[in-house]
């Protein structure tokens, strides 16, 4: 991996002359760096970066306006139009962008058939005490959920519901590890997060204005039956245990989802949906 | 691994005595054989056997009237009482029972905390032909889904509304994948499963008694808005490309879910478990 000098400056120069840097050794200090937070909580959480792949979430991000705070691409796309406006925008924000080969992308996300574009950004997350909910907001509070791909999916529907943001509550998986943010397609740019602990969200759910109804399968009514009033706070328990009993106490409606078949439960993330869709057709009264 | 003969057939008396074969090799030709039906697709589809991981899964079949081939556990699960029975009753069925190393389990499953019980099943499945829908039955029909978490998700969502069975459409995920099967919690041992090609579905779909409905995003009419009668079919495109034409088609009516936010689409998992708890829903007139 060692192209002419010459056939290189002129191929950086359909980007942007003089500002990419290329880079195609795995070892080389900055990629380890990004590979740590694709690999390592820790990292993420001192470095407060994650990774999204994909050139369309690095669109999602700069038409959200995100800051890509590092761009990567493969040599094989540094000609595509998409590629290069992206990196404009990247720099015209302060990032860095690198070019790299099919190894370097491979080795960051951890996959032989690696997307082309790989971006890093900086997490933002809110404490619950930022909440101002309005008159119509829709917010998900998750306990102690565990999987990375049901959180990105969940975020995913409360974009394509327009809910005003997710609650993560106690001890969850990582919104930002590279399962997660995949499973978002996109909205991890678009919905808030707000995190606290378990004892954080029972002193301040206790103003919430509107309706807070938890899942539980113990919940006295159907689901299709209840009002979801004013700001409405859905509160989920996680993937094994569900709501504990303290935390099911914080709601004013414990509702259930009356099911037919032999499965012990739904998936969490289908609950979810069903619930927000749920939510939304009441609002609708149809 | 070579615990003293005494110690051993002690142990193995718990369960069965002389019986319960014991492996501590990962190459031993069974294991390998077992691994196979996990790592590869062709291997399942030449033998017409899965791997289904847990003990809650094992005892889910035999509670189904499915036969466990070959049970696979753990030396250090051997003296557990549930195991004990569900060993007697894969025996008693014809079944093969296995007492392997921790180390075996991981090779078999690929992870590093293995489940401590593991069990070998025969693949079943219907062709179209063989369906004879009931007066109120759901089927769901799935066109070339690509995920296997999607599938198991959608698999554990039909059994949760009690849907008679799912139709797998053209080239899809193969539904005894570990990730499905594992995705499914059970519900594979619940929910029929059909198989056909596209041209196959075209043709016998035109007789179909009840309602065919399809998501579509150009779907002319709200998904809360329509009647869902008789046997209802429900055909759901794939995750990249929705419903294609010529499958769109063969539905009676295109139906949307109305998204608010910025997300592009719906998880296809979601949009499956939305619908699903629609059709329930209107079928109950709430």
């Amino acid at each position: 991996m060692n192209p002419s000098k010459t056939g290189f400056e002129k191929k950086r120069e359909t980007v942007a002359p003089g500002i990419v840097k290329t880079i195609d050794s795995v070892s080389n200090p900055t990629i380890k760096s990004i590979r740590g937070l694709v690999s390592q909580r820790k990292h993420r959480k001192e470095s407060g970066l994650f990774v999204a792949e994909g050139l369309k979430l690095a669109t999602d991000a700069l038409d959200a306006n995100w800051t890509v705070q590092t761009l990567i691409y493969g040599h094989e796309v540094r000609e595509q139009e998409a590629v290069s406006q992206t990196a404009a925008k990247t720099r015209a924000r302060g990032g860095t962008v690198l070019e790299v080969s099919r190894q370097v992308l491979s080795s960051i996300t951890r996959r032989d058939n690696p997307q082309m574009v790989v971006g890093v950004y900086k997490q933002k997350t809110l404490s619950v005490d930022e909440i101002k909910p309005a008159e119509y907001a829709i917010w998900i509070g998750l306990d102690t959920v565990r999987d990375p791909g049901n959180l990105g999916t969940i975020i995913r529907t409360a974009d394509a519901v327009g809910a005003a943001g997710v609650v993560l509550i106690g001890e969850t998986t990582d919104p930002f590890a590279v399962e997660a943010v995949r499973a978002t397609m996109g909205s991890v740019f678009h919905v808030p997060i707000a995190k606290c602990s378990r004892e954080q969200f029972k002193k301040w759910i206790v103003n919430w204005p509107g309706q807070v109804a938890g899942t539980h399968l113990n919940g006295a009514v159907d689901y299709r039956t209840v009002k979801y009033d004013g700001p409405c706070f859905l509160l989920m328990g996680n993937e094994q245990a569900g709501l504990p009993d303290d935390m099911a106490d914080t709601c004013k409606t414990l509702v259930r989802i009356p099911q037919a078949g032999q499965a012990d439960s739904l998936n969490l993330a289908i609950a979810t949906g069903v619930m927000l869709f749920e939510i939304c057709r009441e609002r609708l009264k149809l």
